[in-house]
């Protein structure tokens, strides 16, 4: 079957592509145009076949990834399954698989199996978990060896691949020169440049660009050119650095797209509120109106075990400025691996965040959604309210926790119901105006 | 002692001023400046004298209001008292109390004495509840029992009261022609819709408000002007009763100013992200700059059970458009009255929306905050982390939940901590450049 990008380009179609646009509610040949232009992308490799394909991008709703994976410390497989499939019965759209402990292969490849939803990784992690592991240093790692790792995970059935190619010398050698309040916090992005100060030398991912397009090419998988330099936090926002790989990134999308490779670009990170839509507009116009994927953004650094809230803010004012697709942040986030509950709490927080902004940005059918829970509430149909709810679930057990006389009302305001008041007064006064 | 407002005007300072002005590093002139203007208030009724006054307005940090208070179906004095326990230890700048049970008049009075933050109260409740449980109807109460209410809430203490006094029968006959989704939703606005359906008169709010500035005024109360036509759900979001209210608000900001009685106004409620900053500045531009004093907004109708972060979303929004003061939404909002611990929830997500908001206006000494943050994670310092933390408690527990063998990381990464790596990536080289 031709690629994706081919096939839009040809306008012979594809499936996924077919699929994408009933999902939307859109014509197939709009779906097309984006992605010819490369300002939509639909992450689905030829090696993995999802049931639910999805597309991210303009004029598209706004998707939400959630982030699994188990470290060194904490491996279980069960768990990781437990947690994908927590994250897409709430509403994940896509997941990523960030495990870095030595069982990695184990835990990809069944995630991969069970996925219904695209599976994104960032292949650097283990190519320097196992040299670390081994006891070896950073710098040990062999060039070919990152490359090889691309391939492997292509051949598992990754989707879209995390890879940091825009860590370059020059962008290093800024952030050092600005010195930053928390240097790199990107995993990947922090190995990489461990890598090329160890070794004198650039970002092979950067200087073998063309090698990484081959392979993504040869798997139909999606770019996903990360921010390696993406500050950690407020202070170390819009920084010379993190511009400086942005226009990186904005030159590779250019070459990946005209080879007929997918590319997204992923960006910050943690950002005060006044900074991100002249972020995301940034980003569109240095890469070429791409998909624009963030983490969060994280709009105060004073608030671990709520970054979920932090992030559901950024995350929403980003995507109403312009950002397509939202990685979630859990509560967990900067203080340990997120449990299960963990996921459910993020995917509901960002798919807060997608929502509303999708409502603002008039999404095809977003706001149908909330005008259908209006109409619930006005005719105190509880049921209807549970079933339209974001966590049906939650919504139900909240309400059972404290049930007033009158089941018809909430515990609120229980007897002075302001909707039951309301509905007397708005009755039409006899021989009234 | 002077009023405030008088303090403010003739220069005598008052030591509620000398307070706020220290509280936020700033100087008592420019805060007298603030309140004869209209532009900033202290609600600090002479018939309380709490512990923490605070300012509320322009060029003061953002302030959280956390409502507490019983319905009739659950009554208890001991969880009211924790509940404003936990809010003000939670960084809750005021509480209103709007208990509407027959035993309202005995927790009210406990709340207020044991208060140290500024105290508000919507004394609507009462008269109609009373005469509601007592089998009348709302066209019942007589007009002198509302401003009896009014009094009698000022000699309890409070230093701001919810009075909606905008809710006028033209407003109502807009709402009606219009047809809203969801009516009414203020529980105060309601009853005094029914009231003046029932009647057939203008709300004596509106018609009598010279009466009920002589009252706040002889108590140096503070008016906060309800938004009894609020929308509740997005659909009638910013429609023409809404707005033909804050007109008149306006207008009897303008009197109340003009008669020395401090005055904010209160504002929406359930509001896309798209409407919010029009929102905002319109009140500024129709009320005098007066303090805006929003009740979320919400940002999307779908999520019951998570409306701590829809308002948070919203919240955050307005604030950085110019909004001074944030009432939390608990999780249990349209579903039933919250507990303690949705007080807890509840505040901290609307502290975390104030202070972001902070941070993007740039108010004294809130970046401050997020750079020491960023320091003790540059340097591993959990205890000054959790220290740091908006909810230290809930910081500490969390990350106990998953030591990691490196006590130093987190078990996010492990062993392959960014930071840690980004340490020796960023080395100067030896002989480098």
């Amino acid at each position: 079957m031709e690629n994706v990008i081919d096939a839009a380009r040809s306008g012979s179609g594809h499936p996924s592509i077919e699929e994408v646009a009933r999902r939307e509610g859109l014509n197939p040949r709009f779906v097309m145009a984006g992605i010819a232009a490369g300002t939509i992308v639909i992450p689905c490799s030829n090696a993995s076949g999802r049931a639910n394909p999805c597309g991210v991008g303009r004029g598209l709703t706004v998707k939400v990834n959630a982030n699994i994976g188990s470290s060194a410390d904490m491996e279980s497989i069960d768990s990781e399954l437990s947690k994908l499939d927590t994250a897409v019965r709430h509403g994940a759209d896509t997941v990523m698989d960030l495990s870095t402990g030595p069982r990695w292969r184990e835990i990809l490849g069944r995630i991969s199996q069970a996925s219904p939803v695209p599976l994104g990784t960032v292949p650097l992690y283990q190519v320097f978990g196992e040299v670390l592991e081994g006891g070896g240093e950073a710098g040990d790692v062999e060039p070919d060896a990152m490359f090889s790792a691309v391939e492997d995970h292509c051949r598992l059935g990754v989707d879209f691949l995390t890879l940091h190619c825009g860590v370059t010398r020059r962008a290093v050698e800024l952030l050092k020169q600005q010195g930053r309040k928390l240097g790199i916090v990107s995993r990947g992005g922090a190995l990489m440049a461990e890598w090329m100060a160890a070794r004198r030398a650039e970002n092979p991912f950067y200087e073998r660009f063309g090698d990484l397009i081959d392979i993504l090419r040869r798997y139909d998988a999606t770019f996903s050119l990360g921010d390696g330099l993406r500050p950690g936090c407020l202070a170390d926002a819009s920084d010379r650095a993190q511009i400086e790989e942005l226009v990186t990134l904005g030159e590779l999308q250019q070459r990946s797209l005209a080879s007929g490779v997918q590319v997204m670009i992923e960006g910050p990170g943690h950002v005060p509120m006044n900074q991100i839509e002249h972020n995301i507009r940034l980003q569109k116009t240095l890469c070429g109106g791409a998909p624009f994927y963030v983490l969060g953004p994280i709009v105060t650094d004073i608030a671990p075990g709520y970054d979920h809230i932090t992030s559901a803010i950024g995350g929403a004012m980003a995507a109403w400025f312009g950002a397509d697709f939202l990685c979630y942040v859990t509560p967990a986030e900067h203080l340990r691996l997120p449990d299960v509950e963990d996921v459910r709490v993020g995917t509901v927080a960002a798919r807060i965040a997608a929502h509303a902004a999708d409502v603002a940005r008039g999404s095809t059918g977003a706001r149908a959604m909330d005008d259908a829970m209006a109409a619930a509430r006005a005719s105190f149909d509880w049921e209807r309210q549970f079933e339209l709810a974001i966590d049906p679930e939650k919504a139900c057990t909240e309400r059972r926790k404290a049930m007033p006389s009158d089941t018809e009302v909430c515990s609120m305001c229980g007897r002075l119901c302001a909707v039951k008041t309301s509905r007397r007064a708005l009755e039409p006064e006899p021989g009234g105006r």
